[in-house]
């Protein structure tokens, strides 16, 4: 299973994801899901990938090869010189489009479903960093202001922490920390996502790759973050007022024996 | 949507349900999903059901004939003379089955799926407290010391926070808590599931119903403990150290300008 969220804040963008891979529960091996790509000075863009890895990884060797052709016909279409993040986020759908046409046949012929999906975010000289999702039909969507997260994988588990306060506003090294709680709270309910997290934190009009972490399982960040969070928690439930049942005096628990 | 939780606890057990049924975005109504059956000093049996409300409607109507055949015909098995939790989790598998062959064809025939899921818990007599999960084919698991809780719906966005603190020694009224938070967690990040909240605690070996509430959307117990809840999260989040990027020796968004 796979975890990718990916945080627009007014001072960047945040983006985590795990890096557990499964087919099947006892095959579960480990492969990174951000790539990054950046022309310092001009745009930074980092991609996420949810889905079968053999698609991804054949999305990403499509990106490989135009960047390469790209090298030696200058204006070949790649993906880091279209003119803004939407185009960017275009053409990483249409490299799906491409793999659609290579693959989806055989597979659906065995019942495997065409499962892929992007986040593509970053920024490009000239507009403010932005993040987008790309479908597995290769179109695109964006976050906003008022809905400025995005999450692709297993979702659930980490959305609630994201939900009560991660807005917008919320300072960049913030948006960090929310960013490994919603991640934590994903491993902790699904042993199928996991360790090692990749993060980059990228800062607006910086165009460069400056803030990026790996966090294995043993890291004392890690471990660090999950004893606070737990402990904070289990104080924050106690500190939460009784129910009091209608027609009763009495606590359930608390009486005299 | 849905979302029924039961806990298990050393005091007791709690019995938690929305009450908001959707068939489509356009089409929500308020239909109870927990019911309580009771032979006072003898048995409390509370039941939940999620999925197709037409299947759980029935499955209660078919307990209700039962019921009002056995006043008729003493002996005559129905849902509270069953020797034990286990064989009442059963008969409710039973009667889940005496649907399947009423309508599950003609479900199936109009691409419908089969659809219930059943939450049974409460004390028999002579044993102590149980919660068992019936399927949709009628077969049973209940819930252990080690694994202290099922959830039947929209499940996903209530567990981390049951992950995090909530075991079988917990206290009933504590229990309480984390059931609310459980259910308040859903209801932020899926509309379809909301307010009324139906919520029974029962505490063991007083075999009858005396913890019962309903909290309507308005009601000021649920507004205390969301604000409290969002102001201590977001105090909590504030409160953890700040991930340090490797190689790097500022954080994101601190510059100096």
């Amino acid at each position: 299973m796979t975890y990718c969220l990916s945080l627009l804040c007014k001072q960047g963008a945040v983006f985590l994801s795990d890096s557990r891979t499964s087919a099947g529960m006892d095959n579960i091996t480990i492969h990174p899901k951000m790539r990054l790509y950046s022309s310092p000075g001009e745009r930074v863009i980092c991609l996420m990938t949810s889905g079968n890895l053999s698609l991804t990884q054949t999305v990403a060797a499509l990106i490989d090869e135009d960047s390469g052709r790209a090298v030696k016909e200058p204006g070949f279409p790649h993906l880091l010189n279209q003119p803004t993040m939407y185009e960017t986020a275009r053409y990483v759908g249409l490299k799906i489009r491409q793999v659609e046409s290579l693959d989806r046949n055989a597979l659906e012929r065995d019942r495997y479903s065409f499962d892929i999906n992007i986040l593509v975010g970053g920024q490009v000289i000239g507009s403010p960093p932005e993040i987008f999702r790309v479908y597995p039909q290769g179109n695109t969507m964006h976050a906003d202001h008022d809905s400025p997260f995005l999450q692709i994988g297993e979702f659930k588990y980490g959305k609630p922490i994201l939900d009560r306060g991660f807005t917008y506003g919320t300072p960049l090294a913030e948006a960090v920390k929310f960013g490994v709680l919603s991640l934590e709270a994903t491993m902790k309910s699904n042993v199928s996502v996991g360790t090692p997290f990749d993060i980059f934190c990228y800062e607006k009009d910086t165009f460069e790759v400056k803030y990026r972490s790996r966090l294995e399982e043993g890291d004392p960040y890690m471990r660090t973050v999950r004893k606070k969070w737990q402990d904070g928690l289990s104080k924050l439930v106690a500190q939460m007022p009784c129910l009091v049942f209608q027609g009763v005096e009495t606590q359930p628990g608390q009486r005299m024996e």
